[in-house]
């Protein structure tokens, strides 16, 4: 049977996994509301919001009473740390996806223009980065969120381009400029939840491969376990 | 005499508060050098980078260590845990100067343009948020944190403010579009650190008012204290 600590932290994890599939939610629906300039959906993710802060929230407090109620092992200790701060960037993650259907909000508003950038081929590749990095946390596996930290720079060159053209056409279609700039906002907002994906994948590491990822310069005040041991 | 764990904990206040140093500097470098124009601030800025972020780490680790250290008493696992979040916000305040250094040296390439909006104003807004917030810490004070979320608000509006006139400049002076580009970027960078100053304030307040600013949603799994030490 496992213990209440052993439970709490399953439930740890599925309340994580909950939070992720909300955040995930939320982009896939302000990526939609970009391509369909669907302002239906833009509430949607400005409603979700709440719910995402709580859930956050939450999190944190089952956190801080596991770490409460035990003294934790090593690995678990690392499990929850990593869990509270892959929940906050979940919960950054919700914020971009706020801005995006903020600016599809302005969008729409505007008459439509032409814009040299693929915000739904960006979307999709963030949309995958997001997805394998939860993943990579659900099955514990390194090499999965290694792979989410390759992808960071894929998208990183995207909105690279994306600003390129978009100054461009801000500069020569100066009736364009109000779109323009909002494409190239969501697409920082897009490179913004990359970056949080790729957050997220360096906890997973952190947690699945422990201290041998984490250089060692705050060594030098840290004792050892044999003085753990002693000391208390 | 201070126990070893407390040691630890002073140790670890100390580290922070460098930390917040090495990321106010880092913002004060970056805006300088908008003001000034000036590349060497901003290669000042790009160098800073991997020191907060090496701090970052070591700060983590010494958390990590100090609560597998001993079972934390309620107070000290929420400085600890207070002390983890501050210290992601921090790096990131960091991230956000290193944005504006390289807005700023793109700016250093075109002609001066003149821009209808007053960085050096949200500048230092956003600097007095993040040293309040800081001090806030420092003094375990909730009423200096609660004054931060206060002064969002305002900083908030000046980003607003800064977008609408800056893309009415685009519109009418396509020729100056980049450099008003630049400068719209650096106030919602600006923007962003104030939003960290923000959750830092919130991070305080937790930690010194502890559970009763915590809404009670989570409690359903929680174990009592009672049950606490029952089971373990």
């Amino acid at each position: 049977m496992r213990s209440r600590f052993q439970q709490g932290l399953d439930e740890l994890r599925a309340r994580l996994l909950r939070m992720g599939g909300l955040a995930e939610q939320a982009v896939d629906r302000a990526c939609q509301a970009y391509i369909d300039s669907d302002l239906t959906r833009c509430h949607l993710v400005l409603e979700g919001e709440s719910l995402i802060n709580a859930t956050e929230r939450e999190i944190d407090e089952l956190a801080f009473d596991l770490l409460a109620m035990q003294q934790p092992m090593a690995v678990d200790l690392r499990f929850i740390l990593a869990v509270t701060k892959i929940n906050s960037d979940l919960e950054r993650v919700g914020d971009q996806a706020v801005n995006i259907a903020e600016r599809v909000m302005d969008m729409v508003e505007l008459p439509k223009a032409e814009l040299p950038v693929d915000i739904p081929r960006m979307a999709a590749a963030v949309a995958a980065m997001v997805k394998r990095s939860l993943e990579s946390f659900i099955e514990g596996k390194a090499e999965l969120a290694m792979a989410v930290l390759e992808m960071d720079n894929v998208v990183d060159r995207m909105k690279d381009e994306a600003f390129i053209t978009l100054v461009k056409t801000m500069n020569e279609h100066p009736e364009r400029t109000r779109q323009a700039l909002d494409a190239l906002l969501v697409a920082r907002n897009l490179e913004r939840v990359a970056d949080h994906a790729t957050n997220i994948a360096e906890d997973v590491i952190f947690w699945v491969r422990g201290a041998d990822v984490r250089h060692n310069a705050a060594k030098e005040f840290v004792p050892t376990p044999q003085e753990l041991t002693d000391t208390h």
